[in-house]
């Protein structure tokens, strides 16, 4: 189970060039060497380089919902990129809030492969790099809150029953005491949408890398066990009525012919429960990866596979018909 | 269209033998005497006799549900019994609130075929009894309201437009004033469900037979053509969100796992109305006959169906189960 609610492992780090300022002061021409440096440090084709100046609008944000760059890096008007490396699904930011943030997002329960990867690029940076470092603090960033190891790891998970109970804010209010934040699926102040909340770790100070991972492990053990919990509870007190609510979600997203997105995220993430809890037939649904679909339905998604800008209601009738098309495949009804 | 809204067409005869009081001063051997004597009036094999008041309390209810019997008609306590006649949809009620009643119920927009089925009855009863007549009123009936033709025609109407619209309640208290009734699917006191109406004459006295259906013919004509329009006007303006509503109606309706009676009631009549206005796919419902799995769906219908009594969950499982083995036969999806 616990595999199946941990949607993803994330690790992001930020890291700064000595000699220069950070972003927020940086002159466009300096910020445009930064960018040439390190173009030359990933110049191995397998790092996808995006201009994210001169990108379309409609590509940065197809990014950000992807979770490739963030919100924040689409408002900044110095020079900056991102470099995509796809077998470790890690990408670099350069010129965000940092002059390098460097993340991978690796599916399922693997905060090991997603800190290896992005100590990998760390790494291969450091060496051609002088990074912004003191021997008493560590790493140097932007904004204090992630000065030290400048680290933020994050599980995204998916928890619809706490969430139903309403017993996730109180346990996102009890988080933020031990410095763990607890966020929607799109960061800080976005609402959490199909059940998804990125459980990350606030402090980057006073404990190493692997103490802050395996601290986070603890904690976010601690919620799935509850989701785990209350999910039983339900199976066992009234389970006609669960796969009732799950094949209903199913009956709607494969029948509408129009799908907001707020309603889809919910019905999916009914789908998604109900494939975890194997009450949902497999030929249903086949391996539909409910996480990937809940990112192909976001707004700059849709419009850039309809490769035009929609209406609100041709926007909800494309989202019907993706749903569509990932449910019922082959094997699907 | 017109043939589409018109569910069913039904004529109802009250008759009364002259010799005996009404059935509510009648003496329970009087009663039986009554019964006796029409089953030999009616003694061919086509008649089926069912005893009332010896039948299982759980098949006098699905008679009623399947409107072969009144309600009022399980309240009695002396005699009673109901004979069928299939071909004909025909059904005779002796010791109702009359000593006959005679009724014919006849799919889609057909009342003279209901007429006269139960004219054919009227007169085979009328060559052996001696019927309750005054030259100056007519038949002559327990409740003064019948007096005169003491005949009932109704035709029952598929309205969910004007219902949507809220239209249905100025026509209901409009017809009242012109002497025509408008009630629920189930008669009198009973809401309207599933969006069917049964429109009927309150006027026996003062009108021949062929005057009230004509009569009755052109509200209904007119009720119709309101209901039309609106449907076209919600086409040509709304298309794609009246199709989304009958596919998500569909879609529940085939999926749930859990359908109480009025919910599934709602979304029969969005498929029927789906169906009637060539929104939805063929192949999806084939031929299904939405009214008769309206009544299929009926409390009692289901028990009888179980062959025990049922909890209400169990019930709503059922119901679930009996639509989806109607609309998910051979050619649906």
């Amino acid at each position: 189970m616990r595999k199946d609610i941990i949607v993803s492992s994330r690790v992001r780090l930020a890291r700064n060039i000595a000699k220069h300022p950070f972003p927020n002061r940086l002159k466009n021409e300096e910020a445009g060497q930064i960018v040439k440096d390190i173009r030359g440090i990933l110049s191995e084709k397998k790092y996808t380089y995006i201009d994210i100046k001169n990108n379309s609008r409609l590509d940065n944000l197809v990014l950000v919902e992807n979770h490739i760059i963030s919100a924040e890096m689409l408002k900044g008007e110095i020079d900056r990129a991102v470099f995509l490396e796809k077998s470790t699904e890690a990408s670099i930011m350069v010129n965000e809030e940092d002059h390098i943030r460097i993340q991978s997002i690796v599916k399922g329960d693997n905060m090991e492969a997603a800190f290896k990867y992005t100590s990998e690029i760390d790494d291969k940076l450091d060496k051609k790099l002088m990074y912004a470092f003191n021997s008493e603090y560590g790493y140097l960033t932007a904004c204090p809150t992630n000065v030290g190891t400048a680290m933020r790891a994050s599980f995204m998970i998916h928890l619809p029953m706490l969430e139903v109970t309403n017993q996730i804010k109180n346990a996102i209010s009890f988080l933020g005491k031990l410095g763990i934040a607890v966020r929607g699926m799109y960061g800080e102040g976005t609402e959490a949408k199909g059940s998804l909340y990125q459980v990350s770790n606030q402090i980057t100070l006073g404990q190493s890398e692997a103490e802050t991972i395996e601290r986070l492990n603890d904690v976010v053990t601690q919620i799935i066990n509850q989701e785990i919990k209350i999910r039983n509870k339900l199976y066992s007190e009234q389970k006609i009525k669960l796969v009732d609510e799950i094949y209903r979600a199913y009956g709607i997203l494969t029948n509408a012919k129009l799908m907001n997105i707020k309603e889809g995220m919910l019905l999916l993430s009914y789908v998604k429960l109900g494939m975890d809890m194997q009450l949902i037939d497999k030929t249903f649904v086949n391996e539909v990866d409910i996480f990937d679909l809940m990112i192909k339905i976001q707004k700059s998604n849709i419009e850039k596979q309809a490769e035009r800008k929609l209406q609100a209601t041709e926007r909800d009738e494309e989202r019907a018909k993706i749903i569509q098309s990932k449910l019922l495949s082959d094997f699907g009804r």
